[in-house]
């Protein structure tokens, strides 16, 4: 008798959460977005609700096309692996999720970051692999051009080759700590990857040691065409933004159904569509939460998430007129996919500007869900039991309340209908997730000969 | 009246211990290098013994050059920002000193990374900053040679500025929270650096918040000309090492010496030689763990690692014979001041091969000290008060027990005379090692010129 099938659930820590008004609602601790003691709290909330996975987002820039959502938003965190590192070191069970950008990085030092999480957390590293979608970001490292999204796709295809490659230059086995002998390694178990690409020449091997998890958990998050591809070959949790029920399905079945062409089985790959939880005692008041926060949005600020969600400039535009006519999609230089949903959106639905970033500023695409625990533990089972999702990355609007009333009061109901476990089974993020440790290279029979031995 | 002039003392934690037969020590822990709780013990021994900070050296590449060494030697380490990130959550004193490479990195990643360890921490954070000396490391970067010395530095000058200038993006009380006004930021405190250099073109500005040290402490450890220059510029502690008081008292007054004309007084830049302190409870016992610590020496980890340290291939030539004729220091493409150091050993003592990797293979060319707690508090002392020293970064033979030695018998030596605190008196590392913070550059009249606003 198999375990009913589990639901996984990550916990997207946008600090002071999620929605862009989030800083100015009543006991979110704005203050505290640098704060070690205010992460260590909802780590340990997240903790305590079982939840699979802290994901954080990142980027690598202050936009300053908005001047006046500049002092409206919160434009300063922490960067993900610091603050990762730091939070296993007051975490057991919770998986350790970062985003690090293909576009603005080198494969050796993200390998070597990873591997190093890894061991200091005893496997609970994940890797949310981005290409990076705001063009600011090239003018803070000698560019004066973001790379076009198809060269993006091509770049973070061989950086994960050459990471992936690097995790894999010692096998598990290689340390052998012989002091009598004097072999601290087996030398014969070390593999120098010597990668020449059409974007990276690295050599290796990398100096840490073949991680805990073997390759710490590949995360994505891109849905266009390239990216559904890249995730099919190589994630193994995509976190995706559906707002129906339909779309996901669809979703679902196409990156599930790509799978079986590059050698992997259904089970391989997670797929969590994002989350946006507004939680109330009674549905009347989870609707009066919305709505404050909602009244609580700064006008340039919500201008400004919608330009960037869409990488369109709307400040010329007034704000309770309609979209203007918006490039093609081939144009489009930032999140396709992102693009695509909320022009789709503003058109079904015939919403002003204004309307239309009330209705993203906390979702920003994802779907929303306003209800009592109840009708949220409802909604997330009926995505997971008809093919929609195989978990969830719950983004809390506000911080630390929304993490808490999730953890308190839709996680029980989640694990009263046994759709969520109680107890952390496995030592390692991959156990928990029921994702196989990848087999080393060169112990396994499908790649053992693109490998060169020392 | 002013209070003892009190010496300072770094951590230096290479693990399992520096000296490089000491993973074959008996008791070292030569298994647990990539294991949190091995680290999270050794730092929190260090803060038991009011160690100023811990401090981390760093390299990006496996050298296989000599392969029996490969085999032989401690090759994998973590990366010391992940690593220092989670030891912050378990210390509340000691600072966090990293090493990065101005040579394989860009400067908006580095300045974040400090940023963020230093918000985490509540301003304990350092950073060593190192230009590479191991050419082994351009092929992990897209390159096939290593960057000569002068241009490694004046790629870390520049690196520098950059960095300095992306933490001083906002100002100290740029960040109001004011919830009622929706003023999270007031923009008029935001700094656009909009670097355009020979190196780098970075833009800016950063998304942390200024560090809460202002800058984290900024460390070097070149001892060339340009080496020099740069630290009396831009150091507040330099790591240098000096076999005799004489050598070390014509550095120590030279560097302090070109303060002045930086606008810099003399107790702006601390000081700090490595000492590789061998503990024994006699004289005797001290001499005897370092005849096992050098009969324990693999003979081609030995060549290796003063092939490495002189930048030259020593495996040639017949380990009992004296060394070749070496290069011209001009020729010389890794660290120079070492070379010169080691060679004039050799010289001076008519050293072999053998002798000269025996005799450096724990302290790598570091003052080593051998005896009792009294012999070495006196030798620290010696330096400290005759114009050698502001302090030592401290070099344990082997791990956890020549920390614990340190912290259980020299530290309350070093205290018994009034040479070294008690307790912890400041709340960040800059406190604590009586370094000023730096004025932000927009408020203070220097620099304010230079900078862009918004």
């Amino acid at each position: 008798m198999s375990e009913k099938r589990q639901l996984r659930l990550g916990a997207f820590l946008m600090t002071p959460g999620h929605h862009v008004a989030a800083w100015r609602y009543p006991d979110t601790e704005a203050s505290q977005v640098l704060s070690f003691s205010f992460y260590k709290k909802l780590a340990q909330t997240a903790e305590r609700g079982k939840f699979d996975m802290l994901f954080l987002a990142d980027g690598y820039a202050v936009s300053e096309k908005f001047p006046e959502a500049i002092s409206q938003t919160v434009t300063v965190r922490p960067e993900p692996i610091t603050l990762l590192s730091a939070l296993s070191a007051v975490t057991e069970h919770v998986g350790l999720a970062a985003t690090v950008s293909t576009t603005y990085n080198e494969p050796f030092h993200v390998a070597r970051k990873f591997a190093s999480l890894d061991h200091l957390s005893g496997g609970r590293a994940a890797w949310n692999v981005v290409t990076s979608a705001n063009p600011a970001e090239a003018l803070n490292f000698n560019k004066d051009n973001h790379l076009l999204h198809s060269l993006r796709y091509e770049r973070a295809e061989e950086f994960l080759n050459v990471v992936t490659g690097l995790w894999d230059s010692w096998e598990d086995d290689a340390f052998q700590y012989d002091k009598e002998n004097a072999v601290f390694a087996d030398r014969s178990k070390l593999h120098t990857l010597n990668h020449k690409g059409e974007w990276f020449t690295v050599r290796g091997p990398l100096n840490v040691a073949r991680p805990v998890q073997g390759h710490p958990v590949v995360i994505q998050a891109g849905s266009s065409e390239p990216g559904k591809e890249l995730a099919a070959r190589t994630a193994e949790i995509i976190f995706t933004a559906w707002q129906t029920l339909e779309e996901a399905q669809y979703f679902y079945r196409d990156v599930k159904g790509r799978l079986a062409k590059y050698g992997r089985s259904h089970d391989d790959l997670k797929i969590m569509p994002g989350v946006f939880p507004i939680i109330g005692r009674t549905e009347e008041e989870a609707r009066e939460k919305k709505a404050k926060l909602e009244e609580l949005i700064p006008q340039e600020a919500g201008i400004s998430l919608l330009s960037s969600l869409i990488s369109f400039d709307l400040s010329p535009y007034p704000v309770d007129g309609p979209l203007p006519d918006l490039p093609e999609l081939e144009q489009v230089n930032g999140g396709k996919s992102r693009f695509t949903l909320l022009k789709d959106l503003a058109e079904r639905e015939g919403l002003t500007i204004r309307k239309l970033y009330q209705r993203i500023a906390g979702a920003r695409g994802h779907r929303e869900i306003v209800g009592t625990p109840l009708q949220i533990a409802d909604q997330l089972e009926e995505w997971f039991v008809n093919g929609a999702a195989d978990g969830f990355n719950i983004m809390p609007p506000y911080l630390p309340g929304g993490l808490e009333d999730f953890v308190d009061h839709v996680v029980p109901e989640l694990q009263r209908r046994g759709l969520f476990r109680t107890e952390y089974s496995g030592t390692t993020l991959r156990d928990n997730l029921g994702l196989k440790r990848p087999a080393h290279s060169a112990t396994s029979t499908v790649s053992a000969l693109s490998q060169a031995s020392v």
